[in-house]
């Protein structure tokens, strides 16, 4: 078998909305999972921002070096306040203004007496940027050297997930593996410990406590791109588990 | 009246479980919510990171210098991957170990026969941190310079949060209004713009798509540290509505 190699992401959620508390963010967790599931792209840092152009262009130029892709979610709507298409030229200073096939898809979609400025502003963006089709409101997405930009209502964003594929290159899927056990994170916590160092390269082994049906216990949960390791693993889990007879919680 | 200053924070949520998607994280809105309300103090940037030392170590060294607080989540438990404490000490070169009332809340706490490595690991922390009490579930958060640390698990962080309260500086609390239209955002864009420039230093507008009862509308929140500037920017936004001929949702 082919080994493929790691790949990586940043998600830049571009908007006042989460940073106020005043919206519970539902795109990150949507995100990374669909990106490891679909195209076994791992997620490595997420960062909540501002809509301040400044802020913007700073990260833009920052993470874009550092992870293979960065999503953008937020900004790329009609009103003042949507400047991730204006921040991401900015920051990789290419030109900015109407992108005639995205103008053409909004001019179709609403219509000649209907497009006004602020429908044509969506389809304002960076002109070396390459679309991202919109199914569900027209309005499309797009990606920009390894920036993809979508927008930051979460059905929205879940309906236009697939057209970002074919730009993405993909990586090894991790897969992961929970073991509920009734106990508490100290009792294991020696174990665990010489566990994850005898895995150290192949898995990651994270360990997170729950209450549950009145009582505490632990989630195990391994991961790892190697599925033969993520068993061996499991093997020295099952053998901790019986020596300390702890009850497993099947779900 | 005196006035109060501007008083910043960032959230840094250290896990591997938000990262990956496995875990929907609760803690953002929460904190940025209970900031704003309870102390003044304006979150500007949340960042997601792994369970990984060196990167710890980075953040909090970037984040100390640039907010006037840091709020960490998870990595204080007692297993191989929490390891938030000995971070923040390698961060700023301060001495880490048990520290003393720690570890005697939580040898009193457990009793001398249960209270295990493991349980020891929660009292190692900088020396030179102060405690933040835990009334759920004893192991205590922390203090090290600008750096609030407290556990990710939701329901104990919440506990815990008004025991916070006595390290901080309390700046001016930011009002938020909304109003929920039955329009769409590109025909008030134009307007919304115009407004916002108006009122550039003191008022921050927003305006949100939402799909409710079936139909299409716009959020468009305001925020100011001013309750006056909040009701002026009220006056423009409902001679809008009226010029637009626009219904207002109640909710």
């Amino acid at each position: 078998m082919k080994k493929k190699k790691k790949v990586n992401a940043a998600i830049l959620i571009i908007g006042n909305e989460i940073l106020s508390g005043r919206t519970q963010d539902k795109n990150i967790a949507f995100l990374t999972n669909w990106l490891n599931t679909n195209c076994g792209i791992t997620v490595l840092e997420v960062r909540i921002i501002p809509d301040v152009e400044k802020i913007i262009v700073e990260n833009i130029k920052l993470l874009s070096k550092k992870f293979n892709y960065v999503f953008t979610t937020g900004g790329i709507g009609p009103t003042h306040d949507d400047i991730t298409a204006q921040s991401i030229a900015k920051a990789f200073k290419v030109k900015y203004g109407y992108h005639q096939e995205a103008y053409n898809i909004l001019e179709n979609y609403y219509g000649k007496d209907k497009f006004n400025d602020g429908r044509k502003k969506m389809a304002k963006m960076p002109l070396i940027s390459k679309l991202i089709y919109n199914p569900s409101s027209a309005a499309p997405g797009f990606i920009t050297k390894n920036i993809l930009s979508l927008p930051g209502v979460p059905s929205i964003l879940n309906s236009m997930i697939e057209n970002c594929k074919r730009y993405l290159v993909k990586g090894s899927k991790v897969h992961s593996d929970t073991l509920n056990l009734f106990t508490v994170e100290s009792n294991i916590s020696k174990q665990l410990d010489k566990i994850q160092k005898k895995y150290k390269k192949y898995v990651d082994i994270g360990s997170y406590p729950f209450f549950r049906l009145g009582k505490i216990g632990v989630s195990v949960v391994t991961r790892s791109t190697s599925k033969i390791k993520l068993t061996n693993v499991k093997k020295d889990l099952i053998k901790l588990i019986k020596l300390k007879k702890i009850k497993i919680l099947n779900i």
